[in-house]
C-alpha cells in the first residue's frame, strides 16, 4: 500500500488511454505518486489484432498484454467500476468472483472507461449478433464460423446449408472490414477440410449504412478496398441499413431478407452508461474536458480516450474539431495527461493536448491492405506488410510481441487450426426450424425445454404395444412447450416432435432450466413467487 | 456420399478408441468401406496434455488434433448421439447449433463413446467443482486459478484472501496429481506478479480416498511422488473422502472443513448414460463384448475403449482380467477392432484382443515425474523428459506436434502468460459472503437478482432529503430477494445491502434473468405458467 505522503492517482479503465497513462505516470514521477489501475480484465486488449483472433491466425491469449507484466510498480485491480463519488473522492469497485464491493480512495482520478457496444437501436440485433469488443468475442466468432462449416458439411438440408454458409457483417468501418477479411481468410483456408462445401456456396456479405466503406480512410483507398473484396466474392451492400433481425433473418431497409446463421455487428459503439450517472457535463455521452484533459469544474478529475470529449483547439471556436476515438490519439492523450497530473502536483503549468493523425491503415486479409501514412497512400501487399510491422512494434510488452510473431510464423508454415473450441456451455437461445425438422426423438432425453414462439409443431406419441393405444398426434402453437418439463424431467411418454412449417422456438438449455427451477424453489420457500405448469389450461 | 456397394462403418465417439479405429479402417480397406465418425467435438482431445492446458503451458487449441486433418477420407460429423436403433441399423444424431436430428444408417457400428463425469454421489460437489474432462474444462481451470490470484492480490479481507488462495484437488489418480502439479507450477511462476500474495499464503491440498496416491503406479513411485509434492508444500490427505460441499467449504469424512474458492474434482468417471438405454448386456455400465470386441448377441455391432467391458482372456475364467480405461489400451483395441471389421466383411477369421501394458508414467510439474516403463522405474527429471518425448511422439498429426513443441519452447524462453481469458459470460451461481460484505451499493444498477439461501442480510434505504424520510433498515432471510427485480429492473429506490453474518445467496445473473423473464412471458401467452412476485405474502 502507498505511504500516506504519496499522491494516490487512480486510473479507471484498462484500455489504451488508461494503461499508457499509468505507464507514463510510473516513470517520471519517481516515488511521490502511487498509481492504481482498475480494469475489467487483467490485460490490455490490442484492438487491431482482434480480427486476426476472429480469423484464427492468433491465439486469443496472445493478442493481449498482461497489465501486471507491462506495468510493474502499478497496483492493478481487476473489477468493475460501480460508482464514482467525487465528493468523498472514492470509487466503488466490484470484484467479479465474490461480487463484494471495495471503496478505493484517490487524490487524482483519471477516467478512461472507453465505450461499450449498444445494439438496442436495431430490433432483434442484440439477441442474434456476435460483436467484436473483447478478445472473448473475437475467439467466439472464430469458433462460431468453424461450427457453421462443420454443420454445413453434414446437413442433408440444402436450405439449412445455405443459411449456415451465409456470413453477414454489419458495419463497414475498420472493425467490420478487417473482421470480414480475416473471416474470409479462415473460411478459404479451411474449405479443403469440408469436402461437401463448395467455395461458391459460401456467401459473405458486408452491410454498410454509408455510401462507402472505411469512411476513416481517403476515398481512393476505400475504393481499392471495395474492389479487392468484391473481386474475392464479397457482396458489399452500400447505403443499406438493418431494419430488424427476425427469425427469418436480417431485414434490410432496402427490403431484402438475408437468412444467415452468422451475423457480426461491427456497429453500435456508445459511451459507457456509467457516464450518465456522473455529475459532470457530457457531450454525446462523453465527458467534456478542457484542452489539458481536465474535467470541467473539477480540479482533480481527468478524462481521456473514447469516453472523453477532447477539443483539438479553442472549444469556443465553432470550427474546433474533437479527438476521434482512435488508439493513436489515446496513446498521445495519455502522455499529455500523465505529464499534466505531475505538473499539477508540482505546481507547474499544464500542457494542452495537440495532435494530428499520422495516418490510418486497414488490413483486408489475404495479405492485402490499404494505408495512408502521412499522406502517402499504399495498397496491396506493401500496405499489409506495413500494417503487420507497425502493429508488432506497437504491441506493449516483449513477450506479447514474441508470441504474435510466433503465431504469424506458424501460420505461414503449418495449416491453420480448424479446432472448434466451444464455449463452456450452450446457452438458451432462439432456434429456427425448417418445415419437417425433427427436434425431439422418442427414446432419448431431450436437451432442454422448447417453447414455441411462432409457427407450428406436431407432437406424435407412438402407438404402444402394451396398452394397445394407437399413435396420437397433437399440434403445438405459440406458447406451447415440449421436450423436458419445467422441472427438468423427460416427457412422461416417448414422443416425437417435428416442425410442420418454418417455425421458431425458444430453447431453454438443461442447465438454465435447472437454475430456473432452483430460483423458483428458493422463492417458493417464502411464497414470494410461484411457477405453475399446467399444460391443459388455456 | 458413399456409393451403394460400399460397406458403411459408423463409428460413435471422437476419443482415442473411435479415432484410431477410423484411422486403421481407412488404410487397409482400400475403397470398399465408407467410414463415418460421429464426435461431439471436431477434434481429438489428447487427455495427457490437459493438465498442461490447466497450467497454462499449452494453448487449449494446441492440445487437441483436428479430426478432419488427421482422418482424410473419413466423413466426420460433429454432433451428439441421441439414440441407437439396432433394428433399423440407424443412429440418430443431434447437431449442436440447430438441434435438428439426422438419422445416419450403418452396416457396421462401432461404439466408442467413452465415459462421462458424474459427481452426483457427493452432495454439492457438482455445483462447485471444476472438472478435467474436456479442453474447455482445463482452460477454465487455468483462468479460474489466475482469477483467484488477481482477487487475492486486491482483497482487503484476510479471510477472503485465505479462501481465494486455497486450492483443493479431489482425487489422487493420474488426472488429479498431474493437474495439481501443473497448477502449482502456474501459481509458482505467476507469484512475482502478485506483490500482495506471499508464497506461504498459498495452500494446495490433495484429497485422496485411497491409502496412497497414483494407484495406477507401483507403490515405490507413488511414494516418490508423494514426497516430491509434500516437499513442495502440497498437503496430501490420504484415506480422506469428501462428505459434502457446502457454502462453508469442503467437508471431509475426517471432520475437517476446507474453505476453498477452487475445487477441482478429478474423480467420478462413469459410463455414458446412453449405455443404459441400449438393449445390450452391461457390466458396471459398460458394454459386454467378446474377446474380438464384438457386442454379445449382435453380429454387426462392436465396442471398444472406456465404454466396453473387454476380457483379456477367457471370460468364463474367474481369473480373467479386463482392459483398464487407458489410452494405450484403446489405441491397441482400435487396431484389433479395425482388423476384425475388415476380416468379418471378407469372411476371414477374427483376432482376439491381447495386450499387456508397456508401463505408465505421470508428470508432477516442475520438471519432475515418475515412470514405470517395462518394469524399469525412473523418477525425477528423466521421467519428466521421457514423459514429454513419449507424448510428443504419440500426438496425432504433425501440425499438432509442432504447435506443442513451440508452446513448450516458448515456455522455456518467455514468462508464462497470466492473461485471464474469461468465459463469455458469468453465469448464475451460489455466492458466499462474509459478515460485513457489501453486495449492493446505492446509485448503481445491481448485476442481477440475489436470493438469500442462508444467513442474514441487511437492506438500508438511505435517508432522502426530498421527502424527509429517515434511513430505513430491513432484515432479509432465506427466500428473500434483493438487487434487481424479477423483471430485470433496478430497485425502486437506492438501497445498500450487506451481509450481517456469514451468508449464502444465489446470484441470478442479468442475462439469465432476462432469459427467465422471456420464458415466463412466452408461457404466459397461453396461461400455462405464471410467475408472481409478491414480496409481502408469507
Amino acid at each position: 500500500l502507498a505511504s500516506k505522503t504519496k499522491h494516490r492517482v487512480l486510473i479507471l479503465g484498462g484500455g489504451f488511454g488508461g494503461v499508457f497513462t499509468a505507464k507514463h505516470l510510473r516513470q517520471p514521477a519517481g516515488s511521490d505518486i502511487h498509481v492504481e489501475l482498475i480494469s475489467r480484465n487483467n490485460f490490455l486488449v490490442f484492438q487491431p489484432l482482434l480480427p486476426e483472433v476472429a480469423g484464427g491466425g492468433i491465439h486469443p491469449a496472445d493478442a493481449v498484454s498482461p497489465l501486471r507484466l507491462f506495468l510493474p510498480g502499478v497496483s492493478v485491480r481487476v473489477g468493475e467500476v460501480q460508482e464514482i463519488d467525487f465528493a468523498a473522492k472514492t470509487v466503488h469497485v466490484t470484484a467479479r468472483r465474490g461480487r463484494e464491493i471495495t471503496a478505493v480512495p484517490y487524490d487524482h482520478l483519471v477516467i478512461a472507461l472507453g465505450e461499450v457496444v449498444d445494439l438496442s437501436r436495431t430490433p432483434g440485433l442484440a439477441d442474434r449478433a456476435l460483436v467484436m469488443k473483447d478478445v472473448v468475442d473475437a475467439f467466439q466468432i472464430r469458433n462460431h464460423v468453424l461450427g457453421c462449416m462443420e454443420e454445413a458439411d453434414s446437413t442433408p438440408d440444402p436450405r439449412r446449408k445455405r443459411r449456415l454458409l451465409t456470413f453477414v457483417v454489419v458495419g463497414g468501418g475498420f472493425t467490420g472490414v478487417e473482421t470480414l477479411g480475416e473471416m474470409q481468410e479462415l473460411i478459404r483456408k479451411s474449405l479443403r477440410h469440408y469436402p461437401s462445401v463448395r467455395p461458391d456456396e459460401v456467401r459473405i456479405i458486408l452491410v454498410q449504412h454509408g455510401a462507402r466503406i472505411l469512411p476513416e480512410l481517403p476515398e481512393h483507398l476505400a475504393a481499392y478496398a471495395t474492389d479487392t473484396l468484391r473481386r474475392r466474392g464479397v457482396e458489399i451492400m452500400l447505403k443499406t441499413g438493418v431494419k430488424a433481425v427476425t427469425s427469418a433473418g436480417i431485414e434490410t431497409d432496402s427490403g431484402l431478407t438475408l437468412d444467415a446463421e452468422t451475423i457480426i455487428a461491427a456497429i453500435g459503439n456508445a459511451p459507457s452508461p456509467l457516464m450518465r450517472s456522473l455529475p459532470v457535463p457530457l457531450d454525446h455521452g462523453r465527458i467534456v474536458v478542457d484542452r489539458c484533459l481536465r474535467v470541467q469544474g473539477l480540479d482533480d478529475v481527468w478524462a481521456l480516450g473514447d469516453n472523453a470529449h477532447i477539443p483539438l483547439g479553442d472549444p469556443n471556436d465553432d470550427k474546433t474539431g474533437y479527438a476521434p476515438p482512435l488508439a493513436q490519439f489515446a496513446f498521445r492523450e495519455a502522455k499529455v495527461l500523465a505529464g499534466n497530473v505531475v505538473a499539477h502536483l508540482h505546481g507547474r503549468p499544464l500542457t494542452p493536448f495537440e495532435y494530428r493523425s499520422v495516418g490510418t491503415m486497414a488490413s483486408l486479409g489475404g495479405r492485402s491492405g490499404v494505408a495512408d501514412i502521412l499522406g502517402v497512400r499504399i495498397t496491396g501487399f506493401l500496405a499489409w506488410a506495413a500494417w503487420r510491422l507497425l502493429y508488432l512494434s506497437l504491441l506493449p510488452g516483449i513477450s506479447t510481441r514474441i508470441r504474435v510473431a510466433v503465431d504469424w510464423s506458424l501460420d505461414l508454415v503449418i495449416s491453420r487450426s480448424i479446432v472448434e473450441i466451444r464455449p463452456a456451455r450452450f446457452t438458451s437461445r432462439y432456434i429456427r426450424l425448417l418445415s419437417g425438422d425433427v427436434v425431439v426423438e422418442p427414446g432419448f432425453e431431450p436437451a432442454g425445454l422448447y417453447v414455441v414462439v411462432s409457427g407450428c409443431f406436431e407432437l406424435t406419441s407412438p402407438a404402444t404395444a402394451a396398452d394397445g393405444a394407437p399413435a396420437r398426434t397433437r399440434r403445438l402453437g405459440p406458447g406451447d412447450c415440449f421436450g423436458m418439463s419445467f422441472e427438468g424431467n423427460a416427457p412422461p411418454e416417448p414422443e416425437r416432435v417435428h416442425a410442420c412449417e418454418d417455425s421458431t422456438a425458444y430453447f431453454v438449455e438443461r442447465g438454465d432450466l435447472k437454475r430456473l427451477a432452483l430460483v423458483t424453489a428458493l422463492l417458493e420457500k417464502r411464497g414470494q413467487t410461484s411457477v405453475r405448469t399446467d399444460p391443459e389450461s388455456a
